[in-house]
């Protein structure tokens, strides 16, 4: 057995405000709850007794990723730390039901329906129409992005299509040349790095839900194989919290 | 007269906890007080109500900056905006004398040598041995740097050094391709900046004081000349702090 070369830390932000309310969130810029903010620091501190350390960080273009990542630095003494940013690690994009609570969505769609587009990994939600307020080209953080390459409501397929390119151009880039790197992101687009490191097919990755605020450690090979993963802190505390989020219905 | 073409923001940080014990700081990566990060929401305060906006960020790796900006950007609602850290835009390096008090670099030096460190343009500090805890090779965020480029007692000329060329290779070009900027960092680096866009001498640059927390604001031509320079808010406040900061003896 080869021994572990590279570690990579994945973490998922913390509790958001829609989070909190149960509404389908995707692209929308929602903040963390004070909860969340906890979250971010219990992690810090989880990493921290781990003793692990970083090189360079990865988070999306979403202030709830950019903040817990803001929090971790803190917290670790690492503000001085390289970030990139990128729309490639935000979470799936929800489409037409970015907004819409659980009520709502059952009421307009049918049970169902809703139930089709959480749990299938590639029916796309109701796609925005591009004069939709929701729509990402109104918002000018998106504005250097190819129009065909903007989503406008995604599959898990679409999100894992559009997030492994970082990845490949980007991220594993930093950990072959011997880069510690910390992945702050969401739900979804962890999820896509999950199934590429481990080669799930969509079956496997619809069952890997990852907790909100523990740390997901990958000690991978020099050929970026994972030799081992396992979350940080209490294994019972890791599986009870990635139940939770798989009973949840996963209103993100 | 040339129209104004490009608007470039520099804000120097709020008021860290050694600005506050009157001690020498330089590279010491001291964390705000209160009151700075008061003066952080202040400053964005300021640039929201004169409309202003940004497309890219750059700060130095010392947390005092690179939390005065990450303050600005919550406040502004700016966080996914690109973010670049530098050592070249660091606060001048104070050699031997940081961690000193006012007192005890007296006591340790004669007040007259002090006032000659304080106010000269090229005489450096005394230097910091390369054995003593507080020199630069001890911190791994310097790891990358060149020995030959690692500082250990500045100048405000040194400063100047290496402090353009981040604006002639990185910032100046942000500038040239449209780009919105804000810096966001220290007393002697801005006044790197300040001194080259107004091509300034070593005896106006001395007398020129950049307050904390209040943005200074630049209109540039085409050519990357100054039309114009500004404080934003009350210009007798502004004006008071300035005073106020060469007053101060300014142990950074």
């Amino acid at each position: 057995m080869s021994t572990p070369v590279h570690t990579l830390v994945l973490l998922r932000h913390g509790q958001s405000q829609w989070n909190l309310e149960n509404r389908f969130t995707g692209w929308t810029d929602v903040d963390l709850s004070p909860a969340g903010e906890a979250e971010a620091r219990d992690a810090a501190a989880l990493m921290a007794e781990a003793g692990l350390t970083f090189d360079i960080c990865h988070t999306s273009v979403l202030k709830r990723a950019i903040r817990t990542l803001n929090i971790v630095q803190e917290q670790l003494d690492l503000l001085w730390l390289p970030v990139f940013r990128t729309w490639r690690l935000n979470e799936r994009h929800y489409g037409a039901l970015q907004g819409l609570d659980k009520a709502e969505t059952a009421a307009r769609y049918g049970e169902e329906q809703v139930f089709i587009w959480r749990r299938s990994y590639d029916t796309p939600p109701p796609v925005l129409d591009r004069a939709d307020p929701r729509h990402p080209s109104g918002d000018r953080r998106y504005a250097e992005i190819p129009a065909a390459d903007l989503p406008c409501g995604e599959s898990l397929r679409n999100t894992v299509a559009r997030a492994l390119p970082y990845w490949h151009q980007v991220i594993g880039r930093d950990v072959t040349a011997g880069k510690r790197v910390l992945i702050v992101a969401h739900g979804n687009s962890l999820r896509a790095l999950v199934m590429h490191l481990g080669g799930m097919t969509p079956e496997e990755i619809m069952q890997f839900n990852i907790p909100t605020g523990l740390p997901l450690v990958y000690e991978l090979d020099a050929a970026l194989r994972p030799l081992r993963h396992f979350y940080l802190g209490n294994p019972e505390e890791a599986e009870a919290r990635a139940k939770a989020v798989a009973e949840q219905g996963k209103a993100k």
